[in-house]
Protein backbone atom coordinates (compact mmCIF):
# COMPACT_ATOMS: atom_id res chain seq x y z
CA UNK A 1 0.00 0.00 0.00
CA UNK A 2 1.21 3.81 -0.46
CA UNK A 3 1.62 5.23 2.30
CA UNK A 4 -0.44 8.76 1.24
CA UNK A 5 -4.16 7.87 1.85
CA UNK A 6 -6.16 9.26 -1.35
CA UNK A 7 -8.42 11.85 0.98
CA UNK A 8 -5.24 13.60 2.52
CA UNK A 9 -4.29 14.58 -0.65
CA UNK A 10 -7.44 16.79 -1.51
CA UNK A 11 -7.21 20.56 -0.53
CA UNK A 12 -7.70 22.15 1.98
CA UNK A 13 -10.89 23.66 1.30
CA UNK A 14 -12.11 19.57 -0.16
CA UNK A 15 -10.89 18.14 3.19
CA UNK A 16 -14.39 19.15 5.39
CA UNK A 17 -16.04 15.56 4.07
CA UNK A 18 -17.81 13.93 7.51
CA UNK A 19 -17.52 11.00 5.26
CA UNK A 20 -13.68 11.31 4.27
CA UNK A 21 -12.55 15.06 5.62
CA UNK A 22 -9.13 15.59 7.75
CA UNK A 23 -10.24 18.57 8.83
CA UNK A 24 -13.80 17.44 10.04
CA UNK A 25 -12.74 16.40 13.66
CA UNK A 26 -16.22 15.14 14.55
CA UNK A 27 -16.03 12.78 10.82
CA UNK A 28 -15.57 9.38 10.21
CA UNK A 29 -11.97 10.27 8.72
CA UNK A 30 -11.88 7.11 6.46
CA UNK A 31 -8.63 6.68 4.50
CA UNK A 32 -8.59 4.68 1.22
CA UNK A 33 -4.93 3.31 -0.35
CA UNK A 34 -4.29 1.75 -3.23
CA UNK A 35 -3.73 -2.27 -2.66
CA UNK A 36 -2.36 -3.15 -6.20
CA UNK A 37 -4.91 -2.60 -8.39
CA UNK A 38 -7.26 -2.54 -6.36
CA UNK A 39 -8.48 0.02 -3.19
CA UNK A 40 -8.59 -0.32 0.20
CA UNK A 41 -9.75 1.48 3.50
CA UNK A 42 -10.08 0.05 7.10
CA UNK A 43 -12.71 1.41 9.31
CA UNK A 44 -13.50 0.38 13.35
CA UNK A 45 -17.17 1.42 13.89
CA UNK A 46 -18.18 3.20 16.93
CA UNK A 47 -20.07 2.17 19.80
CA UNK A 48 -23.04 4.47 18.94
CA UNK A 49 -22.89 3.15 14.90
CA UNK A 50 -25.86 0.95 16.04
CA UNK A 51 -28.51 -0.60 13.70
CA UNK A 52 -29.99 -3.14 15.44
CA UNK A 53 -27.49 -3.69 19.20
CA UNK A 54 -25.02 -5.65 17.84
CA UNK A 55 -24.82 -4.45 14.10
CA UNK A 56 -23.72 -1.56 12.27
CA UNK A 57 -26.38 0.70 10.68
CA UNK A 58 -27.28 0.90 7.60
CA UNK A 59 -26.35 4.51 6.51
CA UNK A 60 -22.80 3.98 7.74
CA UNK A 61 -22.06 1.21 5.28
CA UNK A 62 -23.29 3.43 2.42
CA UNK A 63 -21.19 6.16 3.92
CA UNK A 64 -17.94 4.38 3.48
CA UNK A 65 -18.40 3.20 0.15
CA UNK A 66 -19.71 6.33 -1.01
CA UNK A 67 -16.70 7.57 0.37
CA UNK A 68 -14.34 4.77 -0.93
CA UNK A 69 -15.50 5.54 -3.99
CA UNK A 70 -15.37 8.86 -5.37
CA UNK A 71 -11.70 8.72 -3.05
CA UNK A 72 -10.85 5.75 -5.50
CA UNK A 73 -12.40 7.74 -8.32
CA UNK A 74 -9.80 10.81 -7.66
CA UNK A 75 -6.62 8.26 -7.21
CA UNK A 76 -7.53 6.31 -10.17
CA UNK A 77 -7.72 9.72 -11.92
CA UNK A 78 -4.25 10.70 -10.95
CA UNK A 79 -2.81 7.30 -11.55
CA UNK A 80 -3.93 7.73 -15.26
CA UNK A 81 -2.27 10.80 -15.87
CA UNK A 82 0.66 10.99 -13.83
CA UNK A 83 2.04 14.46 -12.72
CA UNK A 84 -1.80 15.56 -12.41
CA UNK A 85 -3.38 16.75 -9.04
CA UNK A 86 -6.08 13.90 -8.29
CA UNK A 87 -9.06 15.50 -8.80
CA UNK A 88 -12.17 15.48 -6.83
CA UNK A 89 -15.16 13.65 -7.44
CA UNK A 90 -18.46 13.45 -6.22
CA UNK A 91 -21.53 11.21 -6.58
CA UNK A 92 -24.36 10.80 -9.21
CA UNK A 93 -25.22 7.77 -7.73
CA UNK A 94 -24.67 4.52 -5.06
CA UNK A 95 -26.15 1.44 -4.94
CA UNK A 96 -25.82 -1.15 -1.89
CA UNK A 97 -26.79 -4.54 -1.37
CA UNK A 98 -26.67 -5.63 2.08
CA UNK A 99 -26.05 -8.96 2.13
CA UNK A 100 -25.70 -10.22 5.87
CA UNK A 101 -26.04 -7.97 9.16
CA UNK A 102 -22.69 -6.09 9.87
CA UNK A 103 -21.18 -7.11 13.09
CA UNK A 104 -20.70 -3.71 14.92
CA UNK A 105 -17.04 -4.62 16.95
CA UNK A 106 -14.94 -5.38 13.98
CA UNK A 107 -12.21 -3.76 12.29
CA UNK A 108 -14.21 -3.50 8.50
CA UNK A 109 -12.51 -3.41 5.22
CA UNK A 110 -13.45 -1.23 2.54
CA UNK A 111 -12.08 -2.81 -1.29
CA UNK A 112 -12.88 -1.25 -4.22
CA UNK A 113 -12.60 -2.09 -8.46
CA UNK A 114 -12.25 0.77 -10.64
CA UNK A 115 -14.86 -0.72 -13.25
CA UNK A 116 -15.03 2.35 -15.69
CA UNK A 117 -12.18 5.62 -16.09
CA UNK A 118 -13.40 8.03 -18.24
CA UNK A 119 -12.21 11.75 -17.91
CA UNK A 120 -15.26 12.33 -16.14
CA UNK A 121 -17.01 9.83 -14.46
CA UNK A 122 -15.68 6.64 -12.59
CA UNK A 123 -17.47 3.47 -11.68
CA UNK A 124 -16.24 2.03 -8.65
CA UNK A 125 -17.05 -1.21 -7.10
CA UNK A 126 -17.16 -2.23 -3.45
CA UNK A 127 -17.40 -4.63 -0.61
CA UNK A 128 -17.23 -4.49 2.93
CA UNK A 129 -16.25 -7.20 4.65
CA UNK A 130 -15.92 -7.70 8.63
CA UNK A 131 -13.84 -11.13 9.70
CA UNK A 132 -13.56 -11.73 6.61
CA UNK A 133 -16.95 -11.85 4.86
CA UNK A 134 -18.16 -9.89 2.62
CA UNK A 135 -21.59 -7.84 4.37
CA UNK A 136 -22.08 -5.54 1.84
CA UNK A 137 -21.63 -5.03 -1.66
CA UNK A 138 -21.87 -1.48 -3.46
CA UNK A 139 -21.66 0.45 -6.07
CA UNK A 140 -20.67 4.27 -7.04
CA UNK A 141 -20.81 6.19 -10.24
CA UNK A 142 -18.72 9.51 -9.39
CA UNK A 143 -18.07 12.13 -11.51
CA UNK A 144 -15.60 15.16 -11.49
CA UNK A 145 -16.50 17.56 -9.01
CA UNK A 146 -18.23 20.86 -11.30
CA UNK A 147 -16.54 24.07 -10.42
CA UNK A 148 -19.67 25.72 -9.49
CA UNK A 149 -19.97 23.65 -5.91
CA UNK A 150 -16.98 26.05 -4.76
CA UNK A 151 -18.49 29.10 -5.37
CA UNK A 152 -21.12 28.65 -2.62
CA UNK B 1 -50.28 13.71 9.99
CA UNK B 2 -50.36 11.97 12.86
CA UNK B 3 -49.11 12.75 15.85
CA UNK B 4 -46.99 9.59 16.88
CA UNK B 5 -43.90 8.88 14.52
CA UNK B 6 -43.00 5.58 12.85
CA UNK B 7 -39.76 5.31 15.02
CA UNK B 8 -40.74 6.29 18.11
CA UNK B 9 -43.79 2.77 17.58
CA UNK B 10 -40.30 0.72 18.01
CA UNK B 11 -39.73 -1.26 20.99
CA UNK B 12 -37.12 -0.38 23.12
CA UNK B 13 -34.53 -3.38 22.02
CA UNK B 14 -35.28 -1.94 18.67
CA UNK B 15 -34.74 1.71 18.94
CA UNK B 16 -30.70 2.32 19.20
CA UNK B 17 -30.50 2.84 15.57
CA UNK B 18 -27.76 5.70 14.81
CA UNK B 19 -29.92 7.06 12.34
CA UNK B 20 -33.40 6.61 14.05
CA UNK B 21 -33.39 5.44 16.97
CA UNK B 22 -35.09 7.24 20.14
CA UNK B 23 -32.25 6.28 22.75
CA UNK B 24 -29.48 6.44 20.63
CA UNK B 25 -28.88 10.24 21.87
CA UNK B 26 -25.46 11.40 19.44
CA UNK B 27 -27.56 9.51 16.42
CA UNK B 28 -29.74 11.57 13.44
CA UNK B 29 -33.09 10.83 15.52
CA UNK B 30 -34.93 10.88 12.57
CA UNK B 31 -38.87 11.42 12.64
CA UNK B 32 -41.22 9.44 9.67
CA UNK B 33 -45.23 10.55 9.63
CA UNK B 34 -47.78 9.71 7.47
CA UNK B 35 -49.22 12.25 5.25
CA UNK B 36 -52.01 11.05 3.81
CA UNK B 37 -50.37 7.99 1.51
CA UNK B 38 -47.02 9.39 1.05
CA UNK B 39 -44.70 9.66 4.25
CA UNK B 40 -42.67 11.99 5.49
CA UNK B 41 -40.02 13.25 7.12
CA UNK B 42 -38.11 16.83 8.18
CA UNK B 43 -34.28 17.06 9.35
CA UNK B 44 -32.30 19.76 9.77
CA UNK B 45 -28.33 18.85 8.80
CA UNK B 46 -25.46 19.68 11.68
CA UNK B 47 -22.83 22.29 10.74
CA UNK B 48 -20.50 19.56 10.82
CA UNK B 49 -22.39 17.46 7.84
CA UNK B 50 -20.21 18.42 5.11
CA UNK B 51 -19.22 17.38 1.79
CA UNK B 52 -17.75 20.16 -0.25
CA UNK B 53 -18.36 23.08 2.31
CA UNK B 54 -22.29 24.51 2.07
CA UNK B 55 -23.58 21.23 0.82
CA UNK B 56 -24.21 17.98 2.74
CA UNK B 57 -22.59 14.62 2.46
CA UNK B 58 -23.71 11.76 0.35
CA UNK B 59 -23.83 9.74 3.03
CA UNK B 60 -26.27 11.49 5.34
CA UNK B 61 -28.84 11.47 2.41
CA UNK B 62 -28.18 7.64 1.85
CA UNK B 63 -28.97 7.50 5.69
CA UNK B 64 -32.48 9.53 5.64
CA UNK B 65 -33.79 7.76 3.28
CA UNK B 66 -32.48 4.54 4.38
CA UNK B 67 -33.99 5.29 7.62
CA UNK B 68 -36.80 6.65 6.41
CA UNK B 69 -37.68 3.93 3.57
CA UNK B 70 -37.50 1.00 6.77
CA UNK B 71 -39.86 3.04 8.89
CA UNK B 72 -41.73 3.62 6.01
CA UNK B 73 -42.42 -0.44 5.37
CA UNK B 74 -42.82 -0.62 9.09
CA UNK B 75 -45.58 1.66 9.18
CA UNK B 76 -47.21 0.59 5.94
CA UNK B 77 -47.05 -3.35 7.44
CA UNK B 78 -48.92 -1.94 10.46
CA UNK B 79 -51.45 -0.25 8.51
CA UNK B 80 -52.23 -3.00 6.09
CA UNK B 81 -52.51 -5.02 9.50
CA UNK B 82 -54.45 -2.68 11.80
CA UNK B 83 -54.54 -4.24 15.18
CA UNK B 84 -50.91 -5.45 14.02
CA UNK B 85 -47.84 -3.92 16.21
CA UNK B 86 -45.48 -2.55 13.39
CA UNK B 87 -42.56 -5.26 12.59
CA UNK B 88 -39.23 -4.41 12.30
CA UNK B 89 -37.55 -4.01 8.80
CA UNK B 90 -34.25 -3.77 7.47
CA UNK B 91 -32.49 -2.94 4.49
CA UNK B 92 -32.16 -5.46 2.06
CA UNK B 93 -30.71 -2.81 -0.90
CA UNK B 94 -30.59 0.95 -1.11
CA UNK B 95 -30.01 3.05 -3.91
CA UNK B 96 -29.59 6.78 -4.73
CA UNK B 97 -29.23 9.32 -7.06
CA UNK B 98 -27.62 12.43 -6.03
CA UNK B 99 -29.02 15.07 -8.76
CA UNK B 100 -27.72 18.08 -7.55
CA UNK B 101 -25.90 19.38 -4.55
CA UNK B 102 -28.06 19.84 -1.20
CA UNK B 103 -27.56 22.82 0.43
CA UNK B 104 -26.09 22.29 4.08
CA UNK B 105 -28.17 25.32 5.72
CA UNK B 106 -31.52 24.30 4.85
CA UNK B 107 -34.42 21.99 5.88
CA UNK B 108 -34.77 18.67 4.39
CA UNK B 109 -37.71 17.13 3.45
CA UNK B 110 -37.81 13.10 2.54
CA UNK B 111 -40.78 12.10 1.12
CA UNK B 112 -42.01 8.05 1.01
CA UNK B 113 -44.12 6.33 -1.81
CA UNK B 114 -44.64 2.69 -0.79
CA UNK B 115 -44.13 0.80 -4.11
CA UNK B 116 -44.78 -2.67 -2.98
CA UNK B 117 -46.09 -3.97 -0.11
CA UNK B 118 -45.61 -7.62 0.90
CA UNK B 119 -45.81 -9.39 4.14
CA UNK B 120 -41.91 -10.15 4.02
CA UNK B 121 -40.65 -7.01 1.81
CA UNK B 122 -41.50 -3.53 1.09
CA UNK B 123 -40.58 -1.56 -1.91
CA UNK B 124 -40.54 2.62 -0.98
CA UNK B 125 -39.31 4.91 -2.95
CA UNK B 126 -37.94 8.54 -1.53
CA UNK B 127 -36.88 11.98 -2.51
CA UNK B 128 -35.23 14.53 -0.48
CA UNK B 129 -35.82 17.99 -1.06
CA UNK B 130 -34.84 21.25 0.13
CA UNK B 131 -36.31 24.41 -0.36
CA UNK B 132 -38.49 22.54 -2.37
CA UNK B 133 -36.50 21.62 -5.08
CA UNK B 134 -36.20 17.87 -5.04
CA UNK B 135 -31.94 16.92 -4.51
CA UNK B 136 -32.06 13.40 -4.16
CA UNK B 137 -34.08 10.81 -5.12
CA UNK B 138 -34.08 6.91 -3.91
CA UNK B 139 -35.30 3.28 -3.74
CA UNK B 140 -35.10 1.06 -0.55
CA UNK B 141 -35.60 -2.45 -0.55
CA UNK B 142 -37.26 -3.38 2.94
CA UNK B 143 -37.22 -6.91 4.23
CA UNK B 144 -39.08 -8.37 7.52
CA UNK B 145 -36.13 -8.25 10.35
CA UNK B 146 -34.94 -11.93 11.15
CA UNK B 147 -35.67 -12.79 14.77
CA UNK B 148 -31.71 -13.76 14.50
CA UNK B 149 -30.69 -10.30 14.93
CA UNK B 150 -31.82 -10.22 18.32
CA UNK B 151 -30.24 -13.16 18.98
CA UNK B 152 -26.53 -11.32 18.93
Amino acid sequence: MDDDAFQDRYPEELSHCYGCGRLNPDGLQLKSYWDGDETVARFRPRSNHTAVPGYVYGGLLASLIDCHGTGSASAAAARAHRGQAPPRFVTASLHVDYLRPTPIDAELEIRGVIKELKEKKVVVSATVSADGVVCARGEVVAVRMPESMLQR
